[in-house]
C-alpha cells in the first residue's frame, strides 16, 4: 500500500494479494477555514487542520472520496480515475451530488420496493431487506456478484455460493434484470474455474463443477476442512466442496430463468448456453445407471440439508439434476430454431455433439423420489427413513461444547432425521409448478418439525409453502423471522469453531421471495404470469413492481382484488392469470380482478 | 444356571441368553481316600473332601469333566449326554484317556504339522500357531466356525470374520478338510441372515451380504458405532458393517477353492452353490453402470484398509466382486454339465434365471483398476493417489489420546495415503495367479512403507508377497511377527476405547500360509499343485503334508531338492510342477526333484 498527495488530493493505492488488482482510494476536502497540513505515518494518509473554534460558530466542509478496482470499466489507471472522481464530485459541489444520490436511489426505490399496507414491522423489516441487496448489487464493471456474508465483513472469505443464484436473484430478476444479468455472467465468466473444479475433483469429472465458495476466477475457496472440531482443535472433514453438487445446476437453472422471464437470449449467446450445456456434461458424468432398475441415480451428495453428507439420490438435488438436463435439451431447442449458426459453433467448440442424445435419456430415465402412495412424503434421500427420531432439544442436550457442529460425518445429527435446513421443502418450492398442494403440505408437516433452521437460507423455503396451502400464521412468522434476520441478529455465529456473523443476502433475498411469491402468489413463466394472493391477515395491500419480458407492471394486492397496470412504455401484451381468470395485460391499461 | 448331584456326577446346566440354547458340564472324580461331602452354594457346585494327610504320601485322584451344548449331535439332553461322557471316561480310566487324547493329537499333528529344520524358534512360533488353530477347530455337530478371537474371551462378540475364511480356511483346506467344510457349511446355515442383511442395509439389495461380524444365526453383530472416541467419550459411526462388502465374495471365493482343492462337488450341492449365485446377486444388485465408461463400478466401500472408509473401486473389493461373478458363472457350468436336475431345481428355488446373463456381463465389464504404465503401482481406491503423504510417526505424533482411532471419516489417517494394513497387496497375494512378480514388487515397495500394519492380518500378506519377489530377509521377520503374535504379544490392545486382545487364529493361519505358501511356493489350482521353492538362508528343510483332491502328499523341501511322497492310499495320479518341472505323482511314490 501506498499513500501520496497529488495537488489537493490524498491518494492511498494498493494491490490485492491473491489476484494483483489494483485498488485506489481518493479523497478531496472542500476547507474554508483553519490551516492544513499533510502528514503521510505508516500507511495513513491524513490532513492536519488547525484551527482556532470560536465558541457558538459551525464549522462545516464536506469530504469527497471514491473507491476505483481493476473491476471497475476504467479507461485510465484506478488512480487517476479516482481522482478525476473526487475532482469532478468537488467540483460540483455536496448539494449537486446529494440531488444525484437522491435520484439514483428514488429510481431503484421507484421499481424494487414492496409496500405493505397495515404492518409497518413488517415494512420496515422488508425494506430493510430490499436496502441491503440494493446496496450490495453489482455497480460498475461487468460479472461481478454478491458474497453470501454480502460486504459485511471476511466472513466465507467473500465468496459467492448458491445462495446468490437461488435466494438473492430472482429479486433482481423481476425488479432490476440490469442487475440479475451481471450475476448471471459472473457464472459465465468463472465458467473455465467449474471446469477445473470438475477436472480435478475425486476421479476426475467433466463439464462444469462450480465452486461451492467461488472466488473471482472460479475456483474453489471452500477447503475440504471447513468446520473446527471444539473437542480436539482440529478442522474436521466436510464435503461442502466436493460432493454439493447441486451449486451447477442452481447456476443452469437461474441462467434459464432469466432467458425465460426476460425473454433475452443474448445472455445465451453471450456463455450462458455454454455455462448450461457444461453444467448437463457434469452431471453426466456424474450420474451411474443403475441396470437392474433401468434409470440414473445420483450418488454420494450433500443436500441442502448439511447435516447429512454424502448420501444417495437427494431428492433436491436429483431433481436439480433432471431440471438441468431439461433445460440443455431446450436451450439446443430454442438456438436450433432461432440462433442455429451459433449453436453449431458453440457444440463444436466444446465438442459436445455425441453427448447430446444423453442428456435426453437422462432427463426421462433419472430417478426422482416420489411421494409416498399413503403418506405423500418424499424420503429426503436413500434410507433417509431408517434414521433414529429424534428432536432438536435432545440433540442439543446432547452437546459437550455449545458451538460443536451437528454434522461432518460423526455430529449428533448425522444418525437422526433432524435436518439443518429445508431440503425436501427447498424441492417443492423451487420447484413449485411439478408438485400439488397437498403433497407440499404433507412433506411441511412432516419435514418441519425435523428442522433446526441452521440456515438463514431454511425459513423463507417453508414460509412459501406454508403460503402455499394457507398456514398463513406460519408463513407470516417465517416471514418476519428472515426479513428482520439483520435487524435483531438473533442467528447463529459459530458453526464449530467457524464465526460466520455478518449480513445475509440471501435471507433478505428470501423476505422479497417470501412477500412477492408467498403472500403475493407470482408464479411466472416463459408464457404468462399468475398471481394467487394469500395475503395475510394483517395486511391492508401488498404494492410491487414486476419486470416481465422488458416490461414493467404495477401490482397492487388487496384484501379484496388484485389490480395490474401495465407500465404505458411497455412494448406488448402479456397474459397474467389471476386467481383463475386470464387477463391480457396491454400497455398502458389498468385491470382490476376482484 | 443350575447345580445338581447325580449319584456321583456333579452337574451344571444353563440356557444361553440370545438363542437359549442349552449347556451342561458334568463332572466326576476317582477318589480312593478322605471322607466325600456335597455343597451347592450359590452357583457353585462343589465336592468336598475332608481327609488327615499322611506327611510324604502322595495322594492321587482323576476328574473327568465334559461340556455339551445343543450345537453337539446329541440324541439324549445335553445333561445326559455329558453325564454318560464322563462315567464312560471314569469307567475306561485316566491311562486309557490319555492314550486315547494322544493318538487324537498324534493324528492332528501327522498331517498338520510343518517342520522347519535348523531353526527352533521359527518352528516353536509356527508349531504353536498350528495348534492354536487346532484347538478351535469345530470339534463335533455341523456348521460351526472359529471366531476372529477363537475362543479366548468376549472381543469381537464371539462373531465369524472375514479372518476365517481368507486366514484360516487355507490352513484347513489342505490339512484338514474335514475341517474346512464345517467353516463353509457355517455359510451355508448362515445364508438366510445374509439375506436378511442385504435386504435391510442402505437403500435394501438383493442377494446374500454376509455379517462383518457373524453371529450363529448369520445376523450382524458389527454395530455401526463400532468404536469409542476417547475425546468425547460417544461412539463414532463407522462403515465396518455396511460398507465392508468384500465379505461376501470372500465366502464365495472360499467355497469354490473348497471344491477346486478337494475336488469334492457335494458342499456346491447342499448348498454351496446357491451361497455363491446369491454373493453374485448381491454384488449386481449393489454394482453400479458408468454409460460414458462402459464399465461397471463398485462404489461406497471399506477395503481391507479400514481408515480410508467409503471408497469408490477398492481394486481389492472390485477384484473380490469380478472373482465372484467368474465363480458363479464357474458354478454354473460346472452343475449344467454334472448336475443339471440340481441345478434347474435351485435356478428354480432362487428364481435366478433371469440375473445369469448379467452376472457374465458384469464379470466382463466390471472396473479393475490396473498397474499405473510407467511404474506398476495399483491406486488403491479412486483418487487414492491424491491423498497427503504422511508417514506413521507423524500421525502417531499429531495423536491428543493414545487410543484414538485413525478411520472413521474424521481420524488422522484419514486425508493421508498411510494405510491400516495391507491392501492391494492382499489383493495380489489372494490373486497371486493374475498378476506378475514385477507388479507385485512394484506395489509392495509402495505401500509397504505406507502401511501401518495396524491389523493382525496385514503382516503374512506382505510376507508372502515379498518371498516371492525374493526379499526373504522381510518375509522371514513378518512370517516371525505373525506367528509369534501371541506368544510376544507386542499388538495393539485398543481401538478406540474398545479393548480388543486375545489370541489371533487368523495370525496363526497367516503363519502356516507364509511358511507353506510363501517359504514353500505351494500354490494350486483344479488341474495342479505348483511348488516354487524360496527357503529361507536359516532353514535346512521344511517339511509339511498336502490333501488335494482327496489324497495326501508328504512334502520335503531343502535347499536343493524337493521331494514328494504321495501317500499309498491315494486313488489316482495327480500333476505337480515343481522349479518348472512337471511331475505325474502315482499313488505310493516318491519324488525327488533337484
Amino acid at each position: 500500500m501506498k499513500a501520496e498527495k497529488e495537488k489537493d488530493t490524498l491518494v492511498l493505492h494498493a494491490v490485492t494479494n491473491e489476484n494483483a488488482k489494483k485498488i485506489a482510494v481518493a479523497e478531496i476536502i472542500d476547507l474554508s477555514f483553519g490551516k492544513e497540513t499533510h502528514e503521510i505515518k505508516e500507511r495513513k494518509n491524513l490532513r492536519v487542520i488547525e484551527l482556532d473554534a470560536e465558541p457558538g460558530k459551525t464549522y462545516t466542509f464536506n469530504k469527497y472520496f471514491a473507491v476505483f478496482t481493476d473491476n471497475d470499466p476504467v479507461t485510465v489507471s484506478v488512480t487517476d480515475s479516482a481522482i478525476n472522481c473526487v475532482k469532478r464530485a468537488k467540483d460540483r459541489g455536496y448539494e449537486a451530488c446529494l440531488k444525484e444520490h437522491n435520484a439514483q436511489w428514488a429510481t431503484k426505490w421507484e421499481t424494487c420496493d414492496v409496500k405493505i399496507d397495515g404492518d409497518d414491522e413488517a415494512q420496515i423489516a422488508l425494506r430493510y431487506s430490499i436496502f441491503q441487496l440494493l446496496i450490495v448489487a453489482p455497480v460498475r464493471g461487468t460479472g461481478n456478484s454478491i458474497p453470501a456474508r454480502a460486504l459485511s465483513g471476511q466472513v466465507y472469505k467473500g465468496a459467492i455460493f448458491w445462495d446468490t443464484e437461488m435466494f438473492m436473484f430472482p429479486f433482481f430478476l423481476y425488479t432490476y434484470p440490469e442487475k440479475a444479468v451481471e450475476l448471471m455472467r459472473y457464472r459465465i465468466k468463472t465458467l473455465d474455474g467449474a471446469r477445473r473444479k470438475a477436472q480435478t475433483e475425486g476421479a476426475g469429472f467433466r463439464g462444469a463443477f462450480y465452486a461451492w465458495e467461488s472466488q473471482e476466477t472460479g475456483d474453489d475457496a471452500c477447503t475440504y476442512f471447513n468446520i473446527g472440531d471444539p473437542h480436539t482443535g482440529r478442522n474436521l472433514r466436510t464435503h461442502f466442496r466436493d460432493k454439493q453438487v447441486h451449486i451447477s445446476g442452481d447456476v443452469a437453472i437461474a441462467m434459464w430463468e432469466y432467458f425465460k422471464i426476460t425473454g433475452d437470449d443474448l445472455l445465451l449467446l453471450e456463455g450462458g448456453a455454454e455455462v448450461i450445456l457444461e453444467c448437463a456434461r457434469f452431471y453426466y458424468s456424474y450420474a451411474y445407471f443403475k441396470k437392474d432398475k433401468n434409470r440414473y441415480e445420483i450418488l454420494d451428495v450433500i443436500g441442502p440439508d448439511e447435516y447429512h453428507e454424502r448420501v444417495n439420490n437427494n431428492a433436491f438435488t436429483n431433481m436439480v439434476v433432471k431440471a438441468t438436463f431439461e433445460i440443455a435439451m431446450a436451450v439446443i431447442g430454442y438456438l436450433k430454431h432461432n440462433h442455429p449458426a451459433e449453436l453449431d459453433a458453440l457444440i463444436m467448440k466444446i465438442d459436445i455433439a455425441e453427448e447430446l442424445p444423453c442428456f435426453a435419456e437422462a432427463a426421462e430415465l433419472l430417478y426422482i423420489p416420489q411421494p409416498d402412495k399413503e403418506t405423500g412424503v418424499i424420503e429426503q434421500f436413500d434410507a433417509y427413513f431408517k434414521l433414529k427420531e429424534a428432536t432438536i432439544e435432545e440433540l442439543k442436550a446432547q452437546k459437550i461444547h455449545p458451538d460443536e457442529y451437528m454434522g461432518a460425518g460423526q455430529g449428533l445429527a448425522v444418525p437422526t432425521k433432524i435436518i439443518k435446513q429445508a431440503d425436501v421443502v427447498t424441492m417443492l418450492n423451487v420447484f413449485r409448478d411439478r408438485y400439488s398442494t397437498e403433497i407440499k403440505k404433507a412433506n411441511w408437516e412432516y419435514y418441519e418439525p425435523r428442522t433446526e433452521h441452521g440456515s438463514s437460507l431454511s425459513a423463507c423455503g417453508y414460509a412459501m409453502v406454508a403460503a402455499e396451502f394457507g398456514n398463513l400464521d406460519f408463513a407470516y412468522r417465517y416471514f418476519m423471522k428472515t426479513a428482520s434476520i439483520d435487524v435483531e441478529a438473533k442467528y447463529k455465529v459459530y458453526v464449530g469453531t467457524i464465526f460466520m456473523g455478518g449480513s445475509h443476502p440471501a435471507a433478505n433475498g428470501g423476505a422479497w421471495m417470501t412477500a412477492v411469491f408467498g403472500f403475493g402468489g407470482v408464479k411466472a413463466d416463459e408464457n404468462k404470469v399468475t398471481i394467487q394472493p394469500r395475503l395475510y391477515k394483517k395486511w391492508n395491500a401488498l404494492q410491487f413492481t414486476l419486470f416481465y419480458k422488458g416490461d414493467r407492471f404495477a401490482i397492487k394486492i388487496t384484501q379484496k382484488a388484485v389490480e395490474i397496470i401495465a407500465n404505458a412504455a411497455n412494448k406488448r401484451r402479456h397474459t397474467f392469470i389471476v386467481a383463475g381468470k386470464s387477463i391480457d395485460c396491454s400497455p398502458g391499461s389498468t385491470y382490476t380482478i376482484n
